[in-house]
């Protein structure tokens, strides 16, 4: 199963980029597209709707401001859909987190920090690790090596401070 | 010109029907319709793409939370969209405000306040009126009678303090 | 595949209870969990780190204020997690929902509205139905119910409006 | 019918020139004014007063912080109003948004996005679109235009990531 | 010098009584004037380039939402203007603290807290209390009881939790 | 009468001094000190109870964050107080205009914008212009003046739009 | 050593009473005292600089809106200051959370959630606890009886939720 | 006894390392440890549960967003707290404030300031001064010390005040 990244603009690429960067190191299959809920209605439709038969198993759906299209495509999907609020008015991302996280009953949208892209990726990942047992594994190997990364920067900075001590 | 008044659920219409009320006693052709952006988008899509051809001149939007609906008309129609932010969750309105409000560049939504129903009858009927004579004084009047109505609180107040007074 | 309900406090029943209710109609296996992130912490770390050998699929995990349960959760678990932000405090459930959304790269937790545990439920299910056609019949049979209860309560209102104006 | 726009202060402009160049791509006659609310009370109330005769069709008023230049402008003209809240604080814009959308019911506003000049200027081409088949022509064409460029920007980033790939 | 209270609607009133009474308890002279700077503008611009010949010397200035009265009467005379925001929409009053708090350089209104009436009234007495030595004296006593109050709240406190004890 | 600024730290001088110069080009006296209500409290109380004395006849009290200053110095004299929320950490000014204007009833400040160090001196010289002719004049001069500025920029923008049209 | 609850008003009790009466519970010795740093500063001053003397080692301080109360006492003592913002204005308690927290370098106070008030006593005990080793015995205890409640909520509502099931 | 300082990055050094400077200047010993909530939570229980047995007597934890570090050690360690918010999303620090400071009953930790490094320290040392003498003393000397500062910055400013004068 692909995971689909689409999201309202390109210039929401530069926080996407990282999402797309970590599926491909887990190996995941990925589409990406650029529709706008409000500017292509027509396209995200078409998107939504063909999506679980061209082998999407998770909709990753970014935008900023009042952000629909998360919401527009888990309108047309009974695929899970993840949400990225994107940092794209002077409100720092308040207005795009609302928009997204406060979906009517019945039609959820999983939503992740303003601009947490990487999130959304590990979260689809979980989703399909769930059937997935190689990719469980590659899961739980990247947390062995975020554990570890926090460790080595642990021990740096106490290093640097014996350093400074002596 | 009709003016459609659509909400996202039954439940909005408590907030939604003074403009319905309004546009009626301004002898405004209306319609009324529940479909919501998320539970029934199809029902929206072919509301907003036909809502031209059926006479509709100004479409009045209401939804809370994640308030998607006055957005996705607009992105069906180029009719003008008003939306109202209904108050309908626990943060009083702030989401669906900043849902509606923050429209991205190209497609306009006219943001009213919260529960701001008959602000919304208002602005479509000025829309309207701008081709509509009749319409116009009949908007006239009704800002007169407003006047006349915060004049007679006025005179009510000043009477009750002037009694307390002697 | 089982999805476990956790809370914070029992008072988060009243929330949490469509949630559990949902899941039975749809007949997936729950676990139901009151466990404190502060007050019991032990107990959600052996929650946690056991989900997966119990044969849960799916965490939902509510909690109010500084609402840590969720990404405690996902601390100790590769499993998907859903967080429901209640509002249980003066401040209308901001609260929780930054708590809950806002996590650091690297442990995603997928936010619910404020209140939102019936998407919670709804959200878990779509992540099981990816590999369980039975479960995504039934999902699409929800959705197609609920278009059928939208057009029901807009034929409910016009008719009502058909009444009053003859 | 012309498009005025009026705005609280000369430092507006940079906000609001997008709108003043798209309605000029529209060919809609426009006028332009510096004036404020608070420091040149009369100019705008001289200005909103003779407004329609001067054959205005709709106003855009901007302005930011305590933003109450829109909502003036509507206490003295019948026209369409629409407003646009200008982030000229250290508050991001929510100021402006909430001083001009939060009118009180009897004079609406219809409020655009924090910085929302271009929808100011889109939402004014939809109301005069509604009279005038011409003006209605450019705007679908606008959309149409727009939709490509989505398209363009979509393929562009669908072909980079092609190459990377290869 | 009088104080002239004007509010934007009859409904301030109960939020503004505190404040008509605490000055009628000064012995300071009071005009009370419903007037709506959105309804009624006519009447707010009559009352305020007059005000300073009527003997006004504070203008209270109560509303909420978009509150633009205070700005209003502000913009058009040179007596120092109270604003009271009120708590009058679903937003808890910071939309009318906003509008009042915000305003642009030129023109200031003294904000006090949301429907902080009884303050307003305090702050007009301390302006004119400076050019009137009986009126220091009534302030400086007042807040002595004030003092005294809390003395007696303090007391009744400690007592009731001494019985306890016992 | 004199106009005192006082400021929590020296790093306010940037915002405050604009405040500090117009009440010199008002050719009111003014007194300037650094005293901070939390790290110099005895400074404060001995500045705010013989202000009186000293001929101060307002005093403006500047602060950021949790912007206690205002509040302190209005706690120990009758003398008008003038708050100016400074916005001097990472949340935009929101928590100095909070920490001032939400003051409890019996204490009141009048609060100015974020950083709004000249209205707080033109509200000082408004309320010292009660009492003092020539004042009045000066502030209905500077009242002028910014009129004519605001018109010359106005002239100013809409000869540059007259030349690009031609 | 002594815990001192300082509130700014006896309406605050309702909310302090808990904190009151768990230091009661820990047999812990405290003094209770209603003053305002607003209404009653020198009462203030007075308890804050006499406190050490007095025996107290920890001050609990709470008080809503502008909450100057925490900050003022630990202007005036070395002591531990722990506030609690009350939720006493129409803002939800954001006002007093600000107003608190956000103190500037120099001189800290320790906040706690909105109300509260059994947090505030709970960390003065945990403060005191460091050198008293029975008091620290009772604070272990106290957390392993919340953890036993949680427990016993939790098979609580297991139970119910299995008589429904069967 | 020792202070602790826990933080969830690295990143969080450049804000947290002048209260370990701070820290150093009162000669109280410290620790410094790189651990997160949900990147290593074993080792932040680790950390939790020994810190008591190290001779750690307050711990210090700082955290950004969904700021969990603070809680997540509090429940499992009895010792005192305190929580720094970290500015390091979109939002400014809202999310982090929250985060730590609406902790719920049961579990307190002392929230500092966003970003309130020194404040956190000054906090641990008043707590360590209750029973050490020579460290009430270094505090009480910081304190006169921050005094003459500010005595000095006043008269700074006046000086060069008097300066431009003559």
């Amino acid at each position: 199963m692909k995971v689909a990244i689409i999201m309202g603009s390109d210039s929401d690429w530069s926080v996407m980029s990282p999402a797309y960067q970590l599926l491909k190191d887990f190996k995941v299959e990925t589409e990406v597209l650029v529709a706008s809920a409000h500017r292509t209605p027509d396209k995200v439709h078409e998107f939504a709707v063909t999506a679980k038969n061209r082998g999407v198993g998770v909709v990753i759906a970014a935008a900023g401001g009042a952000a629909h299209l998360p919401g527009v495509v888990a309108a047309f999907t009974d695929l899970p859909v993840i949400g990225v609020p994107v940092n794209s008015t002077s409100l720092g991302g308040i207005d795009g987190l609302l928009s997204i996280a406060q979906m009517p009953s019945g039609i959820p949208v999983a939503t992740m920090a303003v601009n947490g892209a990487k999130n959304a990726a590990l979260f689809a990942i979980a989703i399909l690790a769930l059937a997935n047992a190689e990719l469980a594994n590659r899961l739980s190997e990247y947390r062995q090596t975020m554990k570890q990364e926090v460790e080595t920067k642990d021990n740096k900075l106490k290093s640097i401070l014996r350093e400074e001590q002596s």
